[in-house]
């Protein structure tokens, strides 16, 4: 692979997944369909209009196909299609690296009594 | 691997690869050191003030040293340190997926005379 000219397909990969959350939603996903409210459980810090926002843009890209499920209430999931379940490489790439360089500080319960 | 929770590790990994033009500047690094302008080269449609900020993030995070050649005029080059060499995983697990997924246009040259 050389790297001595942007490859046009890397791009547009690399805009795509590099936007605000996407790394995160995305490694939410890898566990498996999710309901909106069950993203927000794991990434708590990301607001309602950017998940929207994110799923709607994964839907155009195909990477994520929304599933209605005729029950009542409606249940509504969001899961992984075949192109977007092959970007766990990516998400396991960042996880390897993340485990071995970056620290983060571990909050000290307090010893129960 | 179990996805069911986020992992904070990767949650500051993500959040810091994942800034608009990272993956694209972390490509052209990959390449070996490199000057200011031949970032612009590679991603043209960059800033300057986002290639000084990335720049600068990626310093302060220990993925990019910046070397400074005392000859006339002075010759300012960042590289990966090894933290940032070890992105290469990422990189190259982006590039694997693109070239499988994305499309882009071909632009037709014209026919030369």
């Amino acid at each position: 692979m050389g790297y001595d000219r942007m490859c046009p397909r890397y791009e547009r990969a690399a805009l795509l997944l590099g936007k605000k959350w996407s790394g995160l939603i995305l490694r939410v996903l890898m566990g498996g369909a999710r309901r909106f409210h069950e993203f927000r459980e794991q990434v708590p810090e990301l607001s309602e209009r950017l998940l929207s926002e994110r799923l709607r843009e994964f839907e155009e890209e195909g990477l994520v196909r929304r599933e209605v499920q005729a029950c009542r209430p409606v249940l509504i999931l969001y899961e992984l299609t075949e192109k977007g379940r092959e970007l766990e490489a990516v998400v396991q790439s960042i996880q390897a690296w993340a485990n071995k360089w970056i620290e983060v500080e571990t909050v000290e319960q307090p010893a129960g009594r």
